[in-house]
């Protein structure tokens, strides 16, 4: 009987869209011919000992051999365990060791990473279409060694076994891994498709679209894109190690409509695109999305989808048009930027302190508890202490602050690490973020927690000015006050100080890197 | 953390769209109150004795206490046994013994069936809004006794427990049963929604739809319609016992915009229509689509897919307009109504005498095996032989004829039982009746075999004409003669006999009653 594991969406693929294409930067292929080459490499690491549980590590952009070797290992029962290439050197060997990789991809560009990583693995294959170092493995001697055909292992794979590992990002401390089985990362996958085919929403989805995921293989398999487009047949770009302006030219070139990335990404692209039109849909997420951005992206053809979920987590609310919205509003837009609505499948509590559910009054904060089918079995993988205060009976605690609306749909308004404690009083810094964004001057801006003797906490804002704007704290202190007499902040959330920077420190994952500059400026938190 | 159970789907409508509205012809609820109400009935089932594994049938129309009654046996972990009330009485009987049911709800119309069934179990509940007769158990009673609270063993539920059982309506032999995990039923019914909405065809679905399903709960739970409407949120409208002069009445009131029914009903719907447009989005099966019905049907301004599957497969493939068609064409009717794509995670193979794949060109008829993550997984009930003959490696042997396009849909030609073998060749009775229904003049047709000593058989049609028409042998032989000079049928197709009646049997499901009239006509292979 057929089972709902990976290799099997690229099967039917191959069957039912066998001429379908997956182009990145250097070349392309077909369906028909991504799953051969799956079972040619899985053929051969069956050879060399690759089988169930063995984990194997790829450090790669995302590109086809990449998205082939989900499958190929998908056939053995193997684990594929995507590495953050934007980690710190130390923490990626961490995340090796604490894996258990025994074997490891690697993409040339990587090379320089081979001497800290190499001697903790058995096995090293370079994802290379030319030749490689004298004596090394290659991905095409690999794959001339096997025969397109599916290995006997293939048929023992169950839902249940595990499939893919993982690890947060977290901006402290030692990042966190996160083993999934089939089941759970396919049907948290799927659910962000289906969410987006079924809601009325700004990243709508269907078999009609070209589809480019830059968000990488290594958050969540490219949010699940890895799965959902060939389970859908259609057509998948992957943009490579390219930035934006190679983005921009594979948008045009493959007529590509659909596209996940996180709000920096968006702003880049907008930028890279000047003044032209870009009609796209996109999936955004991973931090709040800037009100000012979302305008700009809107008045250019943007349509966009909020997503909300971790890689701890996985998949959990996406926004979409309430009902009797018309969907090209102000409305429509302030909407898909704020409010989620729960996945298929899944259920999202925001509880108060004192654990019961905030008033769903669309004010009072609360933490996001997210119950859902996928989450790890196991919790934080080899750590059941940290385990035991992130999974709990009633799901998984996010740690993230939201309101709920009356009919259900919540608003993230901030990591909890990220608040303010002003007071006895939450001040949201990514909403004091929003409103300063919206500023034609403010590029970028980040507002961080500052000690304070009598207040605990005050917010301090800093700056990153758009290029050639005269910027200066009284021109945003009066803008923040209209913000405050419109009601969209408390008046005593407007910083006490402004800090001016040339650049804002980046997160691997393209967010705000508050630890990074809470370090610059001497503030503690970090 | 939460799990894929039935459940957990009403759950979530009732937290997200608690004032979505379940409508029958006797009043209307909430998803939120039918929540409540599923909760009641459980904690006072419970006190009951009512638990993991009690099975319960349940006899009744589409209606909004059938619909509850799913949710409330699946927070016990009970197995729900839609009863087919259509099934000769002994045999309705049988499935009562078979399945084992300790409890039966009824509806007062089946009163007369008390005496048949009631003896067989330990408890009856009549599902009445009003009194019941003295010293006997009533819904409203039962829904007083409990509480609306979600009752402990809810949590216990697994993904891989038993939820439902159902019974095939075969023509021949006993009805063989079928039981599902939760996982499957939901998988399953699931994959037909995602794959209306991923899909570009006539019956596409989402959340702003409003769902009217023909299709009996106890044909796989309405074809699935009682899962996925309530996981949409969308307004779900039942039909009760009314007639196609009710549907149309409670389609215009209620606003519904997407049914499903078998081609006989959507005949009957039209022909109550009169006159009058029907924008309707319909999914259809059961049986093949005759080409008259469905011109008439797109002329009316009804958009429709067809779905293949069945008891013993659940959804297997669906119709889709092919890429690049004008979905408005004739090519796209055409399309909707024949080539069927396989449902996500399905793979469907025909298979040649030889159980080898038949070549995608066409026209070369084979045996349509599905394999499907959803297939029971004790095959028949309690019956190991007929299991192993039906549910093998290669997956489900349906017993169809089949061919497939270069592009890997298929296009059921027949069934094989139905299917004539003459001089060693299959004769597709369903393109004969196909054929033969285009003829204005016929409103029913039904093409048997019919031994012949030469051939081995040879084809007889049994004609219903419609009202008024003055038809007779020789238009119809003229008839097939042009479809011959077309090349749509081969010219040693024509049956050799026409026998023209008054009306047609249909089965329970709605389909022509071949066995029946077999018997009636005094022919073998009953």
């Amino acid at each position: 009987m057929r089972r709902v594991v990976a290799h099997e969406l690229l099967r039917r693929a191959a069957e039912l869209y066998p001429d379908a294409e997956v182009v990145d930067p250097a070349g392309r292929t077909t369906y028909a011919e991504a799953y051969q080459n799956a079972q040619r490499l899985a053929t051969a690491l069956a050879r060399r000992g690759v089988g169930p549980g063995t984990v194997v590590g790829v450090l790669g952009v995302n590109d086809r051999r990449f998205f082939e070797l989900h499958f190929a290992l998908s056939m053995l029962g193997a684990v594929i365990h995507p590495l953050n290439f934007r980690l710190p050197p130390a923490d990626l060997a961490y995340t090796v060791e604490h894996a258990g990789d025994d074997w490891i991809f690697a993409w040339a560009g990587f090379a320089p990473l081979k001497e800290a990583l190499g001697p903790r693995v058995g096995h090293w294959v370079w994802l290379e279409e030319g030749p490689v170092p004298e004596g090394e493995l290659g991905y095409r001697a690999l794959l001339s060694e096997g025969r397109p055909e599916t290995p006997d292992l293939a048929r023992r794979v169950e839902e249940t076994d595990p499939y893919t590992i993982f690890y947060t990002t977290g901006t402290t401390g030692r990042p966190k891994g996160m083993r999934y089985r089939h089941r759970d990362i396919l049907l948290a996958s799927l659910a962000i498709l289906h969410h987006l085919a079924l809601h009325p929403g700004g990243a709508h989805a269907d078999a009609g679209d070209v589809f480019l995921p830059l968000i990488p293989f290594f958050h969540i398999h490219a949010w699940g894109a890895a799965f959902f487009v060939p389970y859908l047949g259609a057509k998948l770009v992957l943009s490579g190690r390219g930035g934006p302006e190679e983005q921009l030219a594979l948008i045009r070139r493959e007529g590509v409509t659909w596209m996940n990335m996180v709000p920096t990404q968006l702003h880049l692209l907008l930028e890279a695109a000047g003044d032209a039109p870009l009609p796209l849909k996109v999936l955004t997420g991973g931090s709040p999305l800037p009100r000012g951005l979302a305008r700009r992206a809107w008045q250019r053809g943007i349509r966009f989808g909020l997503i909300y979920g971790g890689s701890d987590q996985l998949a959990t609310a996406i926004s979409t048009v309430p009902p009797g919205v018309d969907p090209e509003s102000e409305e429509a837009r302030e909407a898909l930027a704020t409010w989620l609505l729960p996945v298929p499948f899944a259920q999202v509590r925001v509880l108060g302190e004192d654990g019961r559910p905030v008033p769903r009054d669309g004010k009072t904060l609360g933490e996001v508890v997210a119950d859902l089918p996928w989450l790890p079995p196991e919790g934080y993988h080899k750590d059941p202490e940290k385990s035991r205060l992130a999974y709990r009976e009633e799901g998984f605690r996010s740690g993230d602050l939201a309101v709920v609306r009356e009919d259900g749909r919540f608003f993230v308004v901030d990591r909890e690490k990220d608040a303010i404690k002003s007071g006895g009083e939450w001040i949201p810094s990514a909403v004091l973020e929003a409103v300063l964004s919206e500023h034609p001057g403010v590029a970028q801006v980040a507002v961080l927690a500052m000690p304070d003797e009598r207040w605990g906490e005050r917010p301090l804002a800093v700056v990153q000015p758009a290029k050639g704007a005269g910027l200066d704290e009284a021109e945003l202190l009066s803008h923040l006050e209209r913000a405050a007499a419109e009601g969209r902040i408390a008046r005593y959330w407007i910083p006490d100080r402004f800090v001016f920077v040339e650049a804002i420190p980046l997160t691997s994952a393209g967010k705000l890197h508050k630890a990074a500059l809470r370090q610059q400026l001497g503030l503690g938190k970090g």
